[in-house]
């Protein structure tokens, strides 16, 4: 689906555009976001399919079952909300009824039981040949507490959490055969930075946030549309062990990208590490501009860094 | 999957038990429910998996986007709640881009078009060979709207909107081939009692309720369970035009199964009627005894009628 898949989701926003929405915001951020009053209730949803998202003979049950939740928890963190509900489906062929299923529901119990969230639904049937997994995660949060892609104000800090390029190198250390590195790990089990999430929620120094699933080349590009502006990114900045194209176009890092108030930053730094023992590190600035632009050493560079597609 | 789908949930429901619940009802309605205040949201998602649930050349896109939202704001209505918006997560083989995706979607919003339900998140990924979709319908109402499957008391009548039957000889119909039938219509469109629902919702007179999703025979059963009660139903008194095995034991009619105080019936059914058009027929009655007894005639019959199961 590559490129069309963005054309295909625009057209699907506009035509229900028009529909009434009771309270829900539409299309266009990490969740929907619905008013209960005080608090606001987000939900998100995503898919995995067996052979495009994961392959039987990389990841273990358990670890599917693990990635399945967190890929969706990190959504709702990126709001600023905290995960507390989810609903999942699940098709399974003959060969993943019993043992398979029953591994990936303790893999999907030991990380809802991680960041206690509950099941409070779902679905399950039969396939042909191939898994499918889908998940909704729903968080709650104070209504000032939400972030969105559209806040983003000219001359705020661009930063991001942990480091990138991690789950990309694993990807290639399994596609290589390497099913055990340290990066494969991550790859296979997924990362949700859910107490950082909801902790920069209460910052209102935090302007825009969400999560990098496909890597902050194409990532950025969502914040800078729905916010109206421009990102230059130093790439000596960038956190991370691995090559520069695995940490800003390598997908599934599930770190948070984010945008505060550059008076700020060193203040809002210090204090997430103090409450959550996580680093976040400023990597560029918010321009005026409406163009993406690499820097390095602070100079514009030319290097063509493309976002991670899945398929 | 058969009758282990029911161990399966069951374990499940044993192992997340233990989790907060965050305000979420836990596993065992149409729907989960959570607290808004004077308002509850209701929560429910259904996967469609091709070749399980539909067949490409039996259905055409725009009949399975319709049928996919149809199936779920059901569960909605089942629950006394009106439907207000949902989530959608499409897996797509190349083979189903294009042309047939842009047709289920405009099946899916005619579908949200006619009861004023937003689309307000979802997915789309690749998949390799066969379609899946996955909706979540959110659904809306009063707290004291909210119908349960638990709340059927001794001596409630049971009744049912509509006629029943009429999906599963659909299906029967296509199978040999008669595509055209109006009963194989019916059986690829699907049906929502979205007025009705919320109507019953209203009246405190109803006490059960669920939507007949694998015929009577089978999902009786899901409200004698949680009521800790009986029920007698007089094979006679079913409303259908097929059948009785049909009616008893077909999937897919999506009409409202429910228990009403004995006085009160005549009341609701004539009322009913006037406020949507809707038929809702008495076809037996709740017991203490914790059977299910088929009546011919007004005497128990040893007829073997077993619920419908979609795989």
């Amino acid at each position: 689906m590559k490129k069309s898949e963005f054309s295909f989701i625009g057209d699907i926003a506009t035509l229900f555009g028009t529909l009434p929405h009771h309270g829900f915001e539409p299309i266009g951020d990490d969740c929907t976001v619905v008013d209960m009053g005080a608090d606001a209730l987000v939900m998100t949803t995503d898919m995995l399919v067996e052979d495009v998202h994961f392959l039987r003979s990389a990841s273990t049950a358990e670890e599917v079952g693990m990635k399945s939740l967190m890929v969706n928890i990190s959504d709702v963190a990126a709001m600023g909300a905290t995960p507390i509900a989810t609903l999942l489906s699940l098709s399974l062929p003959e060969s993943a009824q019993g043992e398979w299923s029953e591994a990936f529901m303790r893999g999907y119990y030991e990380a809802c039981s991680k960041h206690g969230v509950a099941l409070v639904g779902g679905d399950t049937t039969a396939s042909r040949d191939r898994i499918t997994i889908n998940v909704v995660a729903i968080g709650r949060a104070p209504k000032a507490n939400i972030k969105r892609r559209s806040a983003a104000k000219v001359d705020d800090i661009i930063a991001v959490t942990g480091k990138l390029g991690v789950s990309s190198k694993g990807l290639v250390d399994i596609m290589f055969g390497d099913l055990t590195t340290e990066a494969a790990e991550i790859h296979r089990r997924g990362n949700a930075r859910v107490a950082e999430g909801a902790w920069l929620g209460t910052r209102s120094e935090v302007h825009a946030m969400m999560d990098i699933s496909d890597g902050i080349a194409s990532d950025i590009r969502h914040i800078m549309e729905l916010s109206n502006v421009g990102a230059e990114i130093e790439l000596n900045d960038i956190p991370t062990d691995y090559d520069i194209r695995y940490a800003t176009t390598g997908g599934e890092d599930y770190e948070l990208l984010l945008t505060v108030d550059p008076a700020s930053f060193d203040t809002i730094a210090t204090a997430l590490a103090e409450a959550t023992g996580t680093t976040l590190t400023a990597i560029g600035r918010i321009t005026s501009s409406h163009e993406l632009c690499w820097l390095q050493d602070g100079a514009p560079t030319d290097i063509d860094l493309r976002g991670f597609t899945h398929f």
